[in-house]
């Protein structure tokens, strides 16, 4: 699992004072790409030939349990709920302190990028499934 | 049903050139609150006693089922797929003509705000309910 | 002089319980994009060549008069102060009925883009000067 | 001088490929709010008599002398270019190492805000006016 820290931010919030529920997704997002850097990853990596692997979203979905509020420091785990053949779900749960804000998810597909053409899905490589795996909680 | 429709604005793009994944959460927020507009309600609509109803999210989701494009002319079908005892779950579906670029829910609950209170689950009144059954597309 | 109206949406509120600052820019922009296509213009023109027309922004300002509010319907006023021989500067104008809201501005550079090319400051054509000269309010 | 240090984020991105120009303010704000913090203040700091103090924004302008792209790493110099009698002004410098990708200033009003009652403009207390000095770059 990684985790990572992140003050709510006021323009996240909306006018009934609370974070607004669509601004857990980029939050989410960032949380995955963090974790990606943290494996010397992006999620837009260069590949052979060309162009870069890119990570479409098929799914992503949030349930709210408590609200969070402007300069809350929040916490958020991530981690990989099912890492399938081309598709990975990534797995989030926010936390201010010990109280659970949110858990959320998000599916994206493993696509080769080329200039001029269009999105093809890839079979995650097993280098890249070897990297991945330190983030399955429950391997199967 | 009800249905509005909605150009792709710059800043919902992001740099993979398509509309951010998470920019059709307010997009479908805009069209449940268009679709209550339409009804003569507002997501803030005041009761006696000096506080407003409010319909915080417990739940949101989507699926992408193709891309989307800075000033694509988007049609939103807004339905209700569930009315609850206290809560709602929209129904929505995003199209560009005839190819259907995603789906997805919001489920709300209805509750009390009271200034200095904290917030209070409500049951749908009748009149509400009756006004929300116009968009449930399959009465059970 | 062209106008748009705009319905303030839930997610361009703050905390503070009005129109957060930062949510004017994208407004003045998708105004400026509504106006351009009311010409038959999109800021992503196609040239002759390969390459499209781009506007990337240099300067951008608001001023805040009164404060906006959740479902308040805004005109918004587009005209152009400045017709430069490489750059436009709009100007944006927020009302509520007769209430001034905001005034702003956007600079924008025509510029080139070719794939794989850094962009590249081209003079306005005297087609679409003669145009975007419907926009300027006081011909000097 | 305070500086705070700023990865961006993808949902700041557009389609062009580069941060979108609106984005640069909430950045702005952030950094405002972080620098505020680090002198034990907020932006709702709690006044005696119930309500607290807020900064509305008066007005906000940016300069963009370069793009800046998804996983940059931003410097944001954040100074008050003017400390009036209710009004501050901030001045905010981001960097990418040592290339300036844009400067911009936020005017910001001091003032109550009480529970049912408008905004009413205050004199910056000395005290308060004391640590905000600290971010003045120029003592006039």
């Amino acid at each position: 699992m990684f985790s990572v820290q992140r003050r709510v931010e006021f323009r996240d919030t909306d006018a009934a004072g609370i974070v607004h529920f669509s601004a857990f997704f980029p939050m989410m997002e960032s949380a995955e790409h963090e974790a990606l850097r943290n494996f010397g990853l992006t999620v837009m990596q260069p590949i052979q030939g060309g162009g870069h692997l890119t990570w479409p979203r098929v799914s992503s979905h949030c349930d709210y349990l408590a609200a969070a509020r402007f300069e809350d420091l929040l916490s958020i785990d991530v981690s990989i709920e099912r890492l399938g053949r081309t598709s990975v779900t990534y797995a989030f749960s926010f936390r201010r302190e010990t109280v659970e804000i949110a858990r959320g998810t998000i599916t994206a597909v493993c696509c080769v990028w080329m200039p001029g053409e269009p999105l093809r899905k890839l079979e995650i490589s097993a280098e890249l499934r070897k990297t991945l795996s330190a983030l399955v909680l429950v391997q199967s």
